[in-house]
């Protein structure tokens, strides 16, 4: 049995998992990598509730704002290069790295997203040269191949859309929800257009002149967000099926995008993804 | 005589103009929109200060920001539709209608920037028929016809820029100058390919992985969001050369991309045009 953490910046989701990769126990709370000074009280808690195991964390636990930066491992990497190049922060505790990518003047990183999309192949959930998409704040396309992690480009695509919603010009129209609707394919269409300056001015001046009612405006710059990095991706994907590991919102959101724009996709469950990456990962490290 | 103020939102220029056009004084100081409540006190203290003249009003006083919004004159609007709707506000005060256009479901709007565009023509500093460009943190693409405003198109341009310096994930990065260099010339190519929210997320991945020195990482970033804006103009442009409105620092970054890009641009002192227009409209309402 070990104790597994995804330790991302806001929040953290902790899960005790028996030796079949069984889960006994899950807890989800606020205590990100932001929130925590004391690393070590934070394990001794969680050991002090699940038992005195050894402990996997993952994500933002392992950068600069989190416990201790652990060294990116380069892709392409599977789930043996993670698993040995652990970095043992305290007795029987190991930070899972990160992972990052070069290639001449492109560059990309990750930390955290590598167990979900490692677990996604382990778990025979998509194949080992799949094209995965992992929306979010920081939005993770990933080139799979020989199932490890070839190449990817992340686009800061959720973050866009928080900063537009919380101030400057559009924050006062964008307050209504954004539904898998018209209003958000309509923006898909919009979006795919690739020019988002002016797309998303184009948001003031509909609600100015009374073309869009405010109610559907957060879900058309959702949609134009989204229309735009799912396009640009679907243009080098030579008509692959994207492969999404999401929660069921911003999933169906991503993969509405890809239909919308001619593409195929399928959703998958991240949390599950996880917990086959961990598990993977833990397996090889013995 | 009269007196002509371009009313911003965060600040304004007011010029005494006398009957040959000729500016006799100006002064530029942070009472835009947003920072003024009493009006009329306002128009007293000008004429205290240059005389008990007739006083022209251009942009965001217009708007429901400012003192009264005017209603929009929609394109394609010439300085005589501008003059022939000017809004008497006070006995001898008169505010410059924005403009509107519409074409389908699609719409823009501007408030201000007429004046300049319609005095570019008035002196002849631009053909009836040019494609004109007016950068700021709303950058204004319009296409005159006829020595009118027929069609335009507005980019956020500036204030994503601005967003993304003040919080989130690249603005730790983005405290560097803006130089117009090589940085900035390769941020603009980059944008071309305009896939913004994945060539902003490698500004932080360039960063983390230490490819680009963060002193570069503002000029990269703007190069970004003006060469989206531009490429995105030149693909409908048609080989037209671009006539830019504006101060001699943002006009010469937006210069540098469309040349960086295989257009032509020039340059025009936006001061210029705003007392150009501002006299003409006078002229003609009077």
């Amino acid at each position: 049995m070990f104790i597994a953490v995804d330790w991302g910046t806001t929040n953290r989701r902790i899960y005790a998992i028996d030796d079949d990769g069984a889960v006994t126990a899950t807890l989800r709370d606020d205590r990100g990598a932001t929130a925590v000074s004391d690393y070590p009280a934070e394990i001794s808690a969680m050991r002090a509730q699940f038992g005195d195991l050894p402990v996997l964390l993952a994500g933002m636990v392992g950068s600069n704002i989190g416990w201790r930066a652990v060294p990116y491992v380069r892709a392409p990497a599977g789930a043996e290069a993670l698993a040995g190049a652990l970095a043992e922060v305290a007795p029987g505790v190991f930070i899972v790295p990160g992972v990052s990518w070069q290639d001449g003047d492109r560059a990309d990183v990750m930390r955290g997203e590598e167990v979900q999309l490692l677990g996604a192949v382990a778990s025979g959930a998509v194949a080992g040269d799949a094209l995965l998409c992992q929306p979010g704040t920081h939005c993770k396309w990933v080139q799979m191949a020989g199932g490890r992690i070839a190449r990817f480009t992340t686009a800061m695509t959720g973050e866009l859309f928080a900063l537009l919603r919380k101030q400057g010009l559009l924050a006062a129209q964008l307050g209504g929800a954004v539904e898998n609707g018209a209003a958000f394919r309509a923006g898909v269409a919009e979006g795919a257009r690739r020019d988002l300056a002016a797309s998303l001015f184009a948001i003031r001046a509909a609600g100015v002149l009374g073309l869009r009612d405010d109610a559907d405006a957060a879900a058309h710059c959702s949609g134009l967000l989204i229309g735009a990095d799912v396009a640009a991706r679907l243009a080098q994907a030579d008509g692959q099926v994207v492969d999404i590991l999401s929660d069921p919102a911003l999933g169906g959101l991503y993969q509405t995008a890809v239909e919308v724009l001619g593409g195929t996709a399928r959703l998958h469950d991240s949390q599950t993804a996880f917990l086959a990456g961990i598990t993977r990962i833990r397996e090889l490290a013995q």
